[in-house]
């Protein structure tokens, strides 16, 4: 859902920011569309965590992260879906490791695998989960399975 | 805020019920409200947890708990002040120990403490809210100093 | 997503079951997959809970709702599809409200509301959420302005 | 509760203070008084998330928001009425919309509207939820039904 | 950490009870003593869930399943150790399917791991924790390492 | 299990660092262990929060408090021991109170209380958790009056 992927070898990146609202008067109804049109829109990542407001409300925290090229498009998106009127800002700064895909073979055909890499050597391997789901749902096979599979293929 | 406290010996109540209600497109902001109106209307305890639910939405989990003479009472709030269309029940028994209520003297004033009984020996002692708040802020000291007072003359 | 939706008249239904399963061994990944496949298949309803478990963990309190006939296909994705080797069971009541669909014109086409009845009256309007993303991403338009559109021109 | 309420035009303000606590050894009772007491005394928010700490403990993160002319008056609060020996500070940017008032008759009266406006335009509306409440309690009517009565009133 | 482990062929167990209670006036630290204290009395499972209780505070629900016949000692804690005053009980039914333990040799020595087994097919497979925890420590590696390298050695 | 631990007289640290990862493929199982492994190489603090993330996943996110002369080691477990390909830095501001321990006197032995001072006054007053937890569990005696004992002996 990525617009922008980052750059596949280790990088530190100064250029993203992380945007916060608190919200207590929306429906989790619009708060699921609303992830969807965020991420469309380029954001690196979404997420919500439920927070204790005043006057015993269950509210919601939305966080984002995305680079300074894309946040008047986040901005955009926050006013006109969402139901605040003012967001915050944060610098971060990310740290990303070396990062390169495989194809690893099963007997449903290829998975794509996220490799990462530090030294030269491979520490995190990570089976693509649209190939996996795909794989799973067309050959009606547990989701587990496929994963099972595709782990044993590889030399982690 | 309970219009009908239970007894104060050592009993089981089987005439309690859970009621419970998925929420997914109600704000925060009334549901604070709910939570005061079903316990003006003789809940005996109400409480939220928030969940995950279909299509990425963060819902909220309405539980209560009510004598079976409430359940009517309640279901006319859920009805008017959330948005569902269903609810359920679940058959709860309740086990209560015996309580007593002391009145323990401090500088501020007397503060009241709810003791819990198990065969003649107190097991419990809690210092009442309301009258701890009180005394904070009347005398502007901290509420956890009005606390430790009420604790250091409890036998415990 | 509900295969087999309840009757529209208020009705009390004691033919439901509540499922849970306690997971510690299973990825956030693997969860969202699951809740699909639980609707799918005929699931009333399926949300998560996050919890507390021994040893440090973080985990997840998966619960479903459906209709006893509905039991053996819950089962067998619960096994095939989680990592639990066991699922506890509890029966649930559920009250059903009066319940009818009518159709709500916009300036974007019309728009399906579930409407809840009692004693002949509406006491509740939810406009359908898959009619106003629709039309959302047709037009062009915050979502929240399609519900308040359709708000306007029902007599709540 | 906001003491010194943000201007109504649109502005960033780089004035504002995140402060932040991890608590567990302190009970839910105190941290809704705390809760209160912080915003009494000029907090712009006041929100807890519940996090999972060290030796299994369910713990609470409390983070508020403030401007620095207030940071004195948190801590003296934090300190006196939490059971923390040390306080976490981040820089955070606000970026505030235009917003002004408007008042809203309804068949009970008038209601405050806050609404936010960009580029002279009307982007979001909302009941003031103080005037709202008044009125469902005045009238005995629900609270969704004060709301929906006042969205219709508006030019969305 | 469970006393009385239940059988290992597929059977439906009708002798268990879910005990639950609602907490506000504890803190954290206490919890996680508690939660230890459930287990070595033979509690088969014991889990909190974070709440919204009345008057702002974020609370604690602690649940937790046993036999019928540790009823008393898991009562005995909770009065003991936490601050309530009732409890609540819950009957539930709890499907457990056939499980067995293997024996799967890695490079750094024998892991435990338990399978679930139905009609004869082996669904689930779960490396035991402590001794892929025993091994990651004593020779240095990561967990998911040791976890790797026991899934491959299991025919899944 | 801090390996090295701040000063004990009042102090503002700018040489702290939030470290940050959204985990939404890994297990609860492995997260426990994880937190072990920072907090042994020396991480202040480690907490986790449940999130909402894209697919309907509940991922968690996990933070921790260090120096900077921490990061590295961080950063190797975090890459070892989850399965993140990326961390994010936020720089942090700690501010902490000046501290003393003083040993206190009770039935079963002496307790060491961690107190909290401002102004030459003691405004906090915390029992040691693991001294308290093994007086409990030597002599038998619920932890909670053994924090009542060591609190009745303080002057607060």
């Amino acid at each position: 859902m990525v617009s922008q992927p980052p750059a596949n070898h280790e990088h530190i990146d100064d250029e993203m920011i992380k945007m916060e609202v608190n919200l207590d008067d929306i429906s989790g109804e619009w708060l699921g569309y609303v992830m969807d049109r965020l991420f469309e829109a380029g954001a690196n990542d979404v997420y919500y965590t439920s927070i204790y407001m005043k006057k015993n409300r269950p509210g919601i925290l939305l966080q984002l992260l995305c680079a300074h090229a894309k946040i008047d498009n986040m901005k955009a998106i926050l006013l006109k879906e969402t139901t605040t009127l003012g967001i915050r800002y944060y610098p971060v700064t990310v740290h990303r490791m070396e990062r390169r895909f495989i194809s690893v073979p099963t007997e449903w055909g290829p998975v794509s695998v996220k490799q990462g890499i530090q030294h030269g050597e491979v520490f995190q391997s990570s089976p693509e989960y649209e190939d996996c789901k795909a794989i799973a749902q067309k050959h009606m096979v547990p989701l587990k399975k496929v994963y099972a599979e595709v782990w044993k293929q590889i030399d982690q």
